[in-house]
C-alpha cells in the first residue's frame, strides 16, 4: 500500500526543494511531505535538542535521539500514511543515520542498520533519491551548515557522511539512485520523475505529465 | 576510581528511600545521588515524554529515549563524578532497560544489553542491588504504579519486569546482589551497607559504623 519515497544526502543538496517539487507534480494523489529528525510532536522537541549547539550530546545519544525519532514517526505519521495509499515523500530517514553517526561520528554502520530496521519497524522506502553534490559545494549553499551543531562540524566529517551514502548506493542499488545535484533543480527534478512515474501505478495515479 | 552503586528493581521496591539512607551513611565521602531517566536536563524533557500517558510511545521509541537519557547521564553526571573519585548511587541503570524494555516490553534482551554497552561507555556499576518485592505488593505501596504510562501497565507486564531482574541477577551474580525488599527498610539498609562496607576502602571512606 502507498508510495514510500525517501530523500538523502548531505548539506545543501537540495532534499527539501526536490521534496516540494515532487509534491507539485503529484496533483491527483494523497502526498504526504514529512521530514526527519521532527515531523512528530516528539520529533519537534527532539530537533531543537539535536541541532542546538548549547547542549552537546554524545555521538550514542544524538543516535538514540535519531532513532527515537525515527520510530515515532514511522508509527505516527508514515505508516498511517502509506496504510490509506497515499505517497509518502520523506526528507532524510534511515539512510542519514548511517551517513552521519556510522560513517561521520564513525560509530557501528552495521549497528545502526540493525537499530534502524528496528526503529522503522522493518519499513523499507521503496525509491530513495540520493542527492549527490560536492561537499564543499553544498555546505557553500546550506544555511544549516551554518546555523547547527551538526552542520557546522568540519569538512572531514561531512565528506565521511558522503562517503557513506556513497557506499549505501553501491549496496543497494535497486532502491538508492543517485542523483547529480549540481546540476540544476528542475534537470534534478526529471530525473527524479522519470524514476518515479512507472511506480505510481501502485497508487493509482492518472500520469500525464 | 570513585565507586558506583545502582538500585534496581520493579515498582514500590524502596529504591529511592534506599539510595538516600545510603548516601545519609556516606558522611566522609563526596556522595553523588542520581537517578535515571532523568538526571540531566536533557533527561528531565524525557522523563516528561517517557511517562506521559496522553503521548504513546512505540516500546522501541520508548528505549531509544531511555538510552538516550543513559549516555547523556554517564558522560555529563556519572563518569565526571567518578573521575573525581566519588560514590555514585544511581536509582536505575541499565538493568532496568533489560528488565523493562527486553522482558516487559518483550524486545530481544541481548539487542538491549548491546545497546545498554554504547550507551554506558562500557561502564558498568561495581555493585547493583536488585530490590526484589511481591510484584503486586510493590504496586500497592508505589505512588507512580497509579500516575504514569509504564507504571499503569498490566500485573503480567510488571511479572515479566521482574522476572528480568531476576534472571539477570541469576547471570550476574557477582555484581547483582538482590536484597528481600519485603522486608522493614532499615533492614534493607543494613543488608546493603554490609555488601558496600568491604568497598569503601576504594574511595578513602574511614568505615565507622
Amino acid at each position: 500500500m502507498g508510495l514510500f519515497i525517501t530523500l538523502e544526502g548531505g548539506e545543501g543538496a537540495g532534499k527539501t526543494e526536490l521534496a516540494r517539487a515532487l509534491a507539485a507534480r503529484l496533483v491527483d494523489v494523497d502526498v504526504v511531505v514529512t521530514f526527519e529528525p521532527g515531523g512528530t510532536p516528539l520529533g519537534a522537541v527532539l530537533r531543537e535538542r539535536l541541532f542546538d549547539e548549547a547542549h552537546p550530546l554524545s555521538p550514542w545519544a544524538e543516535t538514540f535521539l535519531f532513532l527515537a525519532d525515527r520510530a515515532t514517526h514511522v508509527s505516527e505519521v508514515i505508516r498511517p500514511a502509506l496504510a490509506r495509499g497515499a505517497a509518502v515523500i520523506c526528507d532524510r530517514f534511515a539512510d542519514s543515520t548511517v551517513a552521519y553517526q556510522g560513517y561521520g561520528r564513525q560509530l557501528d554502520p552495521t549497528l545502526i542498520e540493525a537499530l534502524n530496521r528496528q526503529a522503522a519497524g522493518g519499513l523499507v522506502p521503496h525509491l530513495t533519491f540520493f542527492l549527490d553534490v560536492p561537499t564543499q559545494q553544498g555546505l557553500d549553499r546550506s544555511q544549516r551548515a551554518r546555523d547547527d551543531r551538526i552542520g557546522r562540524e568540519s569538512i572531514d566529517f561531512h565528506r565521511r557522511v558522503a562517503e557513506g551514502f556513497k557506499q549505501l548506493a553501491l549496496k543497494e542499488p535497486d532502491r538508492i539512485h543517485t542523483l547529480d545535484a549540481a546540476r540544476p533543480a528542475d534537470e534534478v527534478l526529471e530525473m527524479a520523475w522519470t524514476l518515479i512515474k512507472p511506480r505510481l501505478a501502485m497508487i493509482g495515479h492518472r500520469t500525464s505529465a
